[in-house]
């Protein structure tokens, strides 16, 4: 007898190019483990299991891996939209402002959220991480954690536009303290469900020695480097003033651009710089929704997988996108690119739904545990319900219509079942780990707190 | 006693620049009309009412306007992503051969998907019309209709492309007599709340003749002409091989360019065609979604809006966009056209909601009935619940972010109730009028068999 079997599904296992798809299939699991993988007759024939699954008229795929998200910003979600300057003088003074306790309470929104959406990987860059950890451990979710190192004082929206950034070397060996500290109490916890990753906030953000502090450390550690590049013309502006030379071209000077990195945005990166990364072996993640809300711009993520470059899907920060829902980020990801190539074929829906699920994975170094149902892989997978009018009907020749539907017209709600690590932690739409209702509560009683405070301010 | 009034909602009567918020709003309606808005305050001291809801953290705004949708189409969702040529070699084969009867199935599964996300009044281009018009008698919701005249064979997806059409004269008065027997038989049917309308497929899919008397119809009966323009290269190459002209000079020397026309999407038309169309009085429909997906392009709605024309929004087509859904319109015109201006202070979100309420409604000629909250409107209204996680928290200042929120974060699933006409044909998420789980099956059906058929054709 095993644990759990689910049978009957339109099983997604993302082990192909076109999402690996097996009819009446069926994904056996042990602790937080899937065992075998299959046809429902051929796991039948094999196994028998005390919880059995019927998944008749439902998808079951690998959960969404969430690349890039800070969470506790969704706190002030949507205060920031339609507009220029959008870090420094919109996000500024919430972002300079909040305070650890409600960091840590819109953090938990957003992971509801995200659940709610079939998110399974978080990979989250905030702070104040260690406190975050204490969600992530609940929640039950698998998280990819980064401590956020920066130099910056809170009052950085009270400057003029485009003047240098102060650089607070205090600030900035307080936040390395902070990381360090995270790697060390949290790394593996929870049975390996809860990593860390060292992070700069930014190459703007940071001295040139911190960077390679952290560039040491995260060898010593072995882990990979969560940093925004090229995010804006604002970075770039402040690296050509402080260094003489484009944030790409820097960093390769310095020894930044391998495997280690992870590169979030390349917002504004030529499309050579976005294959000189690729080249290089790094990986991007690619935050399309956020992105274009923000700057009206579509990032080189085409010219980056062109040059053979791992991509994921992230979905960056509710003030700005102002969603965290990587069903939103396939459908962008997909359509802003076709609409900056001029051209209906680019970036098909097979592509960016392996971007959400193992190309994400391999992007931030998960991909020997998730983003695909394989046997030896951790359990981490989502229970799609297709009869949801959006979704229907499902048609399977002369061709097949789920994973286009599941990208242009999935927007989240569709999914029933959430497992992280063998565990079911969302079931009938209700999460099991967290209680929804008093999470959003007191996210509504802090934002009002912390909005009231920023008013006086301004 | 009036029969129901709404109280303790973030309310947003749609009757300025930015939503016409009223905090505590309430509204109260008799019939099918809204009899008074305002303060709960207000109501209170004017109204008792039967039915009282209590609406607290929920908003409350105009049903959305779906103003160019084809609702047969959801028979067939997501057949056709990621490829040229989507109306001759993805859609033709299923659109050529779908009966009458199956189309009618297919719409009432686009219908359930509209109301679930909050739509209200669909302004329906499809055949055959006037068996789909017992679907919205059934349904509840308020839907302008036009039956569908083309002269095409169902042969078009084995011409080659670019090769010019044959238009089928008998074909072509067909569909004329079905436009104006659905005409005669059904405007103003259930109190007013069907209206039909009159529309040529597209100037390139009739003949001059057959436009021509289209337009004396629709003067004869004073309904508008809902008509594709210049929706793609196809269309202006077949306009030009005929006439030897683009589209929209070609309409304005036949005189078809005033206030009667609705000229749905625009995507290949100039900025300069967009803006003599919107200064000759005509309204245009942006289809954000479909369009985006379909050809990756983003129409010019920017210079239309800016030479004052009104636009409204619309889902169009389940093969090509992949969702019938007003939220995704809204973040969809909202974003692809910052992308296009690379501004991200264009299309705001205050800009985008009035598209998918009010300006929506005078787009179609049914702003005197819906669109905004106002005393003597029909009472057409969508209840919001924005605890769910994505909507919260609600901030009100120093920034107000219910409204970007809506947009930017909204999916449809928020909804709660929905009321046209007065009555309430959604009630916690629960369609009232027609079995949504019956909808989805049939549609799973039918569309099997469409499917099987179209294979063999292959």
């Amino acid at each position: 007898m095993i644990q759990r079997m689910i049978i009957h599904a339109y099983l997604l296992t993302m082990t192909d190019d076109q999402g690996g798809l097996i009819m009446d299939g069926a994904v056996a699991m042990e602790g937080n483990e899937i065992v075998a993988v299959g046809t429902t007759e051929q796991l039948q024939a094999n196994y028998q299991a005390k919880e059995e699954i019927d998944a008749r008229g439902k998808v079951v795929m690998p959960g969404l891996v969430d690349a890039h998200i800070h969470t506790s910003m969704a706190l002030y979600r949507g205060v920031a939209q339609d507009m220029h300057h959008w870090l420094q003088k919109g996000v500024g003074p919430f972002f300079g402002n909040i305070t650890t306790a409600e960091a840590v309470i819109g953090s938990r929104l957003n992971i509801v959220e995200g659940i709610k959406a079939g998110t399974t990987t978080f990979s989250d860059f905030d702070n104040p991480m260690n406190l975050i950890a204490e969600n992530y451990r609940q929640a039950g979710v698998r998280a990819r954690m980064t401590s956020t190192v920066n130099a910056l004082p809170p009052t950085l929206h009270k400057l003029g536009v485009g003047e240098l950034y102060p650089l607070d070397e205090g600030i900035e060996q307080t936040k390395l303290k902070e990381a360090v500290t995270l790697l060390e109490e949290w790394h593996g916890k929870e049975n390996g469900r809860l990593t860390v990753m060292m992070g700069p906030q930014g190459p703007d953000m940071v001295s040139k020695e911190m960077l390679q502090e952290i560039k040491k450390l995260a060898q010593h550690y072995k882990t990979k480097i969560h940093m925004h590049v090229a995010q804006g013309d604002r970075e770039i502006n402040q690296v050509i003033k402080r260094y003489g030379v484009r944030t790409i071209p820097w960093l390769d000077e310095i020894g930044y651009l391998d495997q280690q990195l992870i590169a979030i945005h390349l917002t504004e990166a030529y499309d050579e710089e976005a294959a000189l990364l690729a080249n290089r072996g790094a990986s991007m993640i690619h935050c399309p929704g956020s992105i274009g809300v923000i700057d009206g711009i579509v990032p080189p993520v085409m010219a980056f997988l062109d040059a053979g470059g791992t991509a994921g899907l992230g979905s960056d920060n509710a003030p700005g996108n102002n969603c965290n829902n990587i069903f939103n980020e396939m459908k962008a990801a997909a359509v802003y690119n076709k609409i900056k190539a001029k051209d209906p074929t680019v970036m098909t829906a097979y592509k960016v739904i392996r971007m959400a699920t193992i190309e994400g994975a391999k992007a931030i170094g998960l991909d020997h545990e998730t983003g695909s149902l394989e046997p030896g892989k951790k359990a981490d997978m989502i229970i799609i319900n297709m009869k949801e009018p959006n979704l229907s009907p499902v048609i399977l020749k002369p061709v097949c219509n789920i994973i286009p539907n599941l990208v242009y017209s999935g927007r989240g709600h569709e999914v029933e079942t959430v497992i992280v690590d063998g565990r079911k932690i969302m079931e009938h739409r209700k999460v099991l780990t967290l209680n929804e209702e008093k999470v959003v509560n007191e996210a509504q009683e802090a934002a009002t707190k912390l909005a009231e405070r920023v008013a006086t301010l301004l």
